[in-house]
């Protein structure tokens, strides 16, 4: 059977074989609840502890700074609304929140949500390549937001925020610094203990952008933090996240996270090459490369081709056998350009023309050749159907 | 190698040999985000709309009234929270809620939380037997709750509450009517298009107390209700319940469902035989049965032996390979006696000898007679012991 190639890894990852097999087991024979006390019970416990240093360890972290939840986004909504529960100001409105544009809507929701229920929203502006507005980040600080929110690296553009220094700017107006670093996670180094010297007080990680099983992610928290648990009951994760804990998807997320620290340096180098490739490829084709100045992750392209429709060209790519995306996968039902684009100042007629590859673990170089021959014949025929149409 | 035995599967199940093979091609291979536009993505997006279809098949509901979550408690605080945020009164606080004195903890905390947080809590009491106790329900009716939740089948006895009956007197009040079906789906029939001709809005599901996969679980919900979602980000399940849908659960959240229609009666039958023979056991060894004059799921004993502390009785039992729980799993971290117990005015003491026995699909007559010579020669010597020691 024909098997598609794979360049969309910004929005989910296969599980490694290696991962599945850790898994495997707790699925039933080990299936106790974490929170009973027996052997089946126990045996669970003592997995996902270990789980639970493993994930610490992959970002410089102690493993009781860890918080397992369902995902990236449940964390990240954990943090913003937990945190403004908790800094709710003395006549009991929500505080200020101050985010960059170029969040992801994990993100951008949730603080839309306060805001709309009697808090403040301010985002950070981000110059032409998608880098935090340096001017506009000051100009935020002194409206003295309660919490922050930058992510390490943009899920779109591959875009690299130098988080640690913002991080030290804001540390004097004593607001809760929070980063999503969802899509930095195995692509570049994340040192939760460095982060934290420089102010940082809280990551978001997600287990199936690294290898790891869908279900499972991560709050890594400055314990000093006392948030507002979103979801309670059984009071599991130190009361701050109930619900019984899905072992097989943590178990998954531990063995992804040891995986990490084996494979890091060349499984990057590598990615980095073929990117490189892919870049130059499309910029033979004329395109744009978005927040192509900015240092930016090693695996991501971001880019359009004047005159062609983002959706046309990813949806003829498919025909042909390459999965790539129009746009960051959560909000590709979503007809508008991309918010990232627009932040960045992008003229709305070329963001609709961005296309999305994002190598990974299994990427081979004939599969980025053979993309890059797709792509110019794919545009070749478009361009040429809009020639007989006009 | 010594397997003990597995008696506890209201705390959780083993996930079904035949759930497992269907999740597996989701896991790599099948490994799409279910939000991208691509093959991988679309056939994602096809294996979760059939998972929706069989999970709404298995509680008679349509498959556009099922929000999967990452579990019931995520499942239950969606409701408890998202309404109680919809019904705030016009002077933007929440509403009266009003719960049974025994419902799980996913239920009562986010209720207590809404209390502490400016709203108003109701219990409502039950007779010895743990069953509503009518005067009381109608009681707190007459206060006007916006929001009621009251659990089909207790985790911890077993009792069965008629909510259809409770439904439809409360139906004149408007009140949002909400009913956790966690332990009675599987173990007895669940119709959500009935139950909502009696008047009930919402139904709270679990996968894994069903031979299902931890991490998924569903709320079943009467579309006439808008709910304030409670994790925003990416919009998925119809603005519900965003985050990356985990695929891999969900499908075997479905398979489960699709099972529970060809086994359920026989199983069912077989399961009550067990329980009866755990009955007769214990009530040899003058055990007091908790809520034994109510109607009950088939597969649960909640008893206590006098003069013998539950706790250390599970722990010999552990040791003895027989895997029972002490109390409810999620609370068995917690050294109060059952507030479920309580509620139905048991004694303290007796309720600290409560032991929960409960059956499921792999259970076997073998498994249960060893259970028995196990507990009787384990009472024996605890009662020697303390004999000695007086």
């Amino acid at each position: 059977m024909f098997a598609p190639a794979y360049l969309d890894y910004n929005a989910t990852t296969p599980v490694d074989a290696r991962v599945l097999e850790a898994m495997l087991p707790w699925f039933s024979r080990r299936h106790g609840n974490a929170s009973s006390r027996h052997e089946f019970g126990r045996a669970a416990r003592a997995a996902i502890d270990e789980a639970r240093t493993r994930v610490a360890a992959a970002v410089g972290a102690s493993a009781s700074e860890v918080v397992f939840t369902s995902g990236g986004t449940e964390a990240s909504n954990l943090f913003i609304k937990g945190a403004a529960i908790a800094r709710r100001t003395p006549d009991q409105r929500f505080p200020l929140i101050a985010i960059s544009a170029v969040e992801h809507p994990s993100v951008r929701q949730p603080a839309a949500q306060l805001a709309k229920a009697g808090g403040r929203l301010r985002e950070i502006a981000v110059d032409r390549d998608g880098r935090i507005a340096r001017a506009d980040f000051d100009a935020a600080l002194a409206e003295r937001p309660a919490l922050i929110s930058v992510m390490l690296a943009n899920n779109e553009t591959g875009v690299i925020q130098d988080v640690g220094a913002l991080a030290e700017c804001a540390r004097p107006t004593r607001a809760w610094f929070h980063t999503d670093v969802v899509q930095a996670l195995g692509k570049m180094p994340v040192d939760f203990r460095a982060l934290s010297q420089c102010g940082v007080h809280a990551l978001t990680l997600s287990s199936h952008k690294i290898g790891g099983p869908k279900g499972a992610g991560a709050l890594v928290l400055d314990k000093r933090l006392e948030l507002v648990p979103q979801i309670v009951g059984g009071g599991q994760e130190r009361g701050l996240r109930s619900g019984t804990e899905n072992v097989p998807a943590i178990v998954g997320f531990g063995a992804a996270c040891a995986l990490l620290a084996e494979q890091e340096s060349a499984a990057v180098v590598r990615q980095a090459d073929l990117r490189e490739e892919v870049e130059i490829g499309v910029a033979e084709l004329g395109a744009v490369i978005f927040g192509q100045a900015a240092k930016r992750l090693p695996n991501t392209v971001f880019f359009a081709l004047p005159g062609v429709d983002g959706e046309t060209l990813v949806a003829k790519l498919d025909r042909a056998g390459f999965a790539v995306a129009s746009g960051s996968a959560c909000s590709s039902a979503d007809p508008e350009p991309s918010h990232v684009l627009m932040a960045m100042g992008v003229d709305p007629e070329v963001a609709r023309g961005a296309v999305r590859v994002s190598v990974g673990r299994e990427t081979t170089a004939k599969e980025v050749g053979d993309f890059l021959i797709a792509l110019g014949e794919t545009v070749f025929q478009l361009k040429r159907l809009a020639t007989l149409a006009s």
